[in-house]
């Protein structure tokens, strides 16, 4: 069953599993935390497209269950009761599960019960990549992590630093706030742009031809990624003079550091921008959806670093000066611009009262793909299950 | 589509629009601050009938548009952008609309775009009467002012002065306590009745003449305004012994000073009281429909002044007397009277479940004016767009 | 029309009625306050199965009537008005009720109206036992309180004390969580069985044979009284080890005092445990329900007392330790048990999703009789009339 209504769905119909996505797409990989967040033997709670999820380090590797005991469907992190390390157990009446396989392996209280054996919670894969955890929020045969990370991401010696926050706003605001070519605007008095010496024009102005605003990667050319680039700076023309009944009244910024020349989204909703907030660094971002009104908002900068001197003075520059100045600082921003929709699209019509204009080109490009290339539409019935 | 169910709109028949109308009726003129409250420049934000809005004086005259942008539905007021003085800019893209007309009349982030021009943003008509600011909120010819004002209220040589506030309780719920002839019942204690010596019965029993309750006015006799009067303290008998089981448990109050003769409701729901709270004043009072479950209670005093002394001295006693001891002290009873009423009214069920007595009467025949002669019935859909 | 969708109803067959029941079973008996809590001539406001409700104690006796004037739905309680001490007047429009019947005997504003001696609020029995005030929700004839009340808690020389309190969630939740054989396992750290050295084990491993788990009492055998005893301390095997992969994680409590060894449910929804929590006393609580989400949990406990003087050591006692480290203490586990599984069971497709075990036997039995022997389903529908 839709999560949005069918009326809805008809008159957007070139985006509609996208637009019913509310939840997520299931099925493909997200960062939830870094790797330094979890320490051996420690249990995190979280929430990923709606399910309540435990994460533990058991022996350096991490598995992640769901929070929700199979029985009555109390969470389990209600009162956290570990007996063994390889297994939890639930609070109430006991039932025991595997970390490794979701069995119910165990149940106390009647350790007879022929319920024991014939159940299994629902486990998700966990892998670690650059420092971040990702969860594979889905089922079958588990992808490779690469699939669902942006080119670039993965390379050796790319060295990852970044931060993870919880908005109030759908996963989709939060895309389309980041992919957006001409949101520059509501950066235009940061203090990264004036600080870094950047040029940051007020928008653009795309040509005439409509495919050149975005080059889309949808067969498998970048190993199974499924992505659009963002070619409106190349194709179209900045704008640095803005102008209102002919009167200029409000100029871009003319820095030395030219920026951001290589910007893309990616499957299942991960933006690249290269090189950012410096020539030397790029920025990866993903917009993870905790539930339809919620998501992490999972930042980082990568850099490459040849040496252990490197890494510790990057890792000194992130903490700071790239953290505070444009993790949040200039990004800041982008949390109220995303939150400030809500509202619109809270009840599902404003995809239907919307009004787009040209540079919009690149947001209904990822739409397009994303209701193309999305292994599977996160559902209510998922959640409760 | 109707804003209440067609179940419960087939038992309220004989007013069933005025059981529709939670968001009030589209096409009038309301009250929303006082002229004072808005310098030249200033932009202020409120809400009518649903619809998020925004006020700007520009050359001494107001306007008015939908607190909306276009593109992505965020409030502009989330950032006030105001580039030049007759034009608002959204904060987001640089979507910019006239204040004079609602005109798409520049994009600053993309100067070509073909969207510029082709749509207009919501506008209103804003007029100043009596230091009161006005909107109209509806469509197509603008009625003049004085149709929906009291009688008397636009007078050469009435000075008027007042307060506003927000109430969480619907417009509907307002009215009706106001034209109530039997609420003054919650009034028997009221510091104003003793203070200023007033005649305040317990109720009033009516005849057995219900037509002779109330004097309706829905023909152009008074220049198109539409009213009920309330005749039931000429043709009824006021209580002034309040009774149970024979004895007499409560008196009204027995003063030398009789106000309130002269009673009557117009659309689009005001209320007019005179004189009141003294002989030489009267006063008018509006329930503005704020969403479906807050209005404004816009409360005026007016009295004839015939210089500027008589003015001032209006004003001083304005302010240190009758603002407190009527509009606020007297009229704060009505104020939890009305929210004692919500939680009754909330399903819709109210308006089936009450069961009416005879002083009803007035509130019956306004209803049944409200249901025949409002110029609309604001929806959701109106909301929305 | 039932509270609850057909859909999820047809699911859950065999206890479809109870699964409807979340504002609890209409026509029966419910304890809301301790007599001491109401002096003469004082009124309480309560809520009772969605209903909001008055109890006044006049002359002694107590009186219940429905907290909402019949003539435009406000609460009485909004601003108490009882001008003799058989009536009740609303302060809005002075509409005047009688205690005793409920009958609209008068109307102060217009004391001749047509309306008086036409309608009645609704009124509901009240009745004192064991210093417990009990009032019976619902219509026709009276039952007597004994059919409401598990055997024993009205026999003669029994002393009751208790402590009252309004917990967020179903009244269901806390019937379960009361009756589960299995759930005190959450008491295993709890001071009182420490404290008072009880035996208590993990859980119970019930034999083969379902039907020797529980006692169904639905004759006539004990008073009209229908109930479950849970016989799995007796039928079944108590569990002192707790094991998980074969290894012991955890030992019940071997103390040297038996207790709980007689457990039973009664309708509408009351526990008996005897002993407990010592061999003398019995505990008897109820599980009210307020209205879907929230409930009262009214706890008692009984001692057979022989003279006064035994009476007052039992009341320092409850005073001084069984009120904290009894009904509070040890039952306060019990309180966030139930409020865990109010997220899981709120949209009512817990009831379709829960997987049960053996030891559940005695909330089917429970489920089955309440679906069978109630004596009405309370609808949203009574609460609004």
């Amino acid at each position: 069953m839709a999560n949005v209504s069918e009326d809805i769905l008809k008159k957007v119909k070139a985006w509609a599993p996208y637009v019913d996505a509310k939840l997520g797409f299931r099925n493909h990989w997200y960062p939830v935390m870094f790797s330094g967040d979890i320490e051996e033997g420690e249990v995190k709670k979280l929430k990923l497209l709606g399910e309540p999820l435990l994460v533990k380090r058991i022996d350096g590797k991490l598995h992640c269950i769901k929070d929700k005991c199979l029985h009555r469907g109390v969470p389990l992190s209600e009162k956290l009761d570990c007996k063994t390390k390889d297994t939890i157990t639930c609070w109430y009446h006991a039932w025991t599960y595997r970390w490794e396989t979701g069995e119910l392996c165990d149940i106390m209280t009647n350790p007879s019960s022929a319920q024991i054996g014939r159940h299994k919670l629902k486990v998700y894969p966990v892998e670690e990549a650059k420092n971040c955890v990702f969860i594979y929020l889905g089922d079958g045969d588990t992808p490779p992590l690469s699939r669902d990370t942006p080119p670039g991401f993965l390379d050796d010696g790319l060295e990852i630093l970044g931060i993870c926050r919880e908005l109030k706003a759908n996963w989709r605001l939060g895309v389309e706030n980041g992919f957006d070519p001409s949101h520059i605007y509501i950066h235009k008095d940061a203090v990264l742009v004036q600080g870094n010496d950047l040029v940051l024009p007020l928008g653009f102005a795309p040509g005439e031809d409509r495919s050149q605003q975005t080059r889309v990667v949808d067969d498998d050319s970048e190993g199974g990624r499924k992505g659009v680039y963002d070619l409106i700076g190349e194709h179209g023309m900045p704008v640095m003079e803005g102008t209102v009944d002919g009167e200029v009244v409000r100029e871009g910024n003319f820095g030395n550091t030219l920026v951001a020349n290589d910007i893309s989204i990616w499957m299942p909703g991960v933006l690249k921008v290269n090189p950012w907030p410096n020539p030397d660094m790029v920025q990866f971002e993903w917009y993870v959806p905790i539930d339809e009104n919620n998501h992490y908002y999972f930042q980082t900068l990568g850099k490459k670093c040849e040496s252990q001197e490197e890494i510790e003075a990057f890792k000194h520059a992130f903490e700071f000066k790239w953290k505070k100045m444009a993790l949040m600082g200039f990004n800041d921003d982008d949390i109220w611009a995303r939150e400030a929709m809500v509202d619109f699209y809270s009840d599902d019509l404003g995809w239907v009262n919307e009004i787009l204009f040209e540079p919009d080109e690149a947001i209904i490009a990822w739409r397009k793909l994303a209701s193309k290339h999305n292994q599977g539409i996160q559902t209510f019935d998922d959640v409760r299950k």
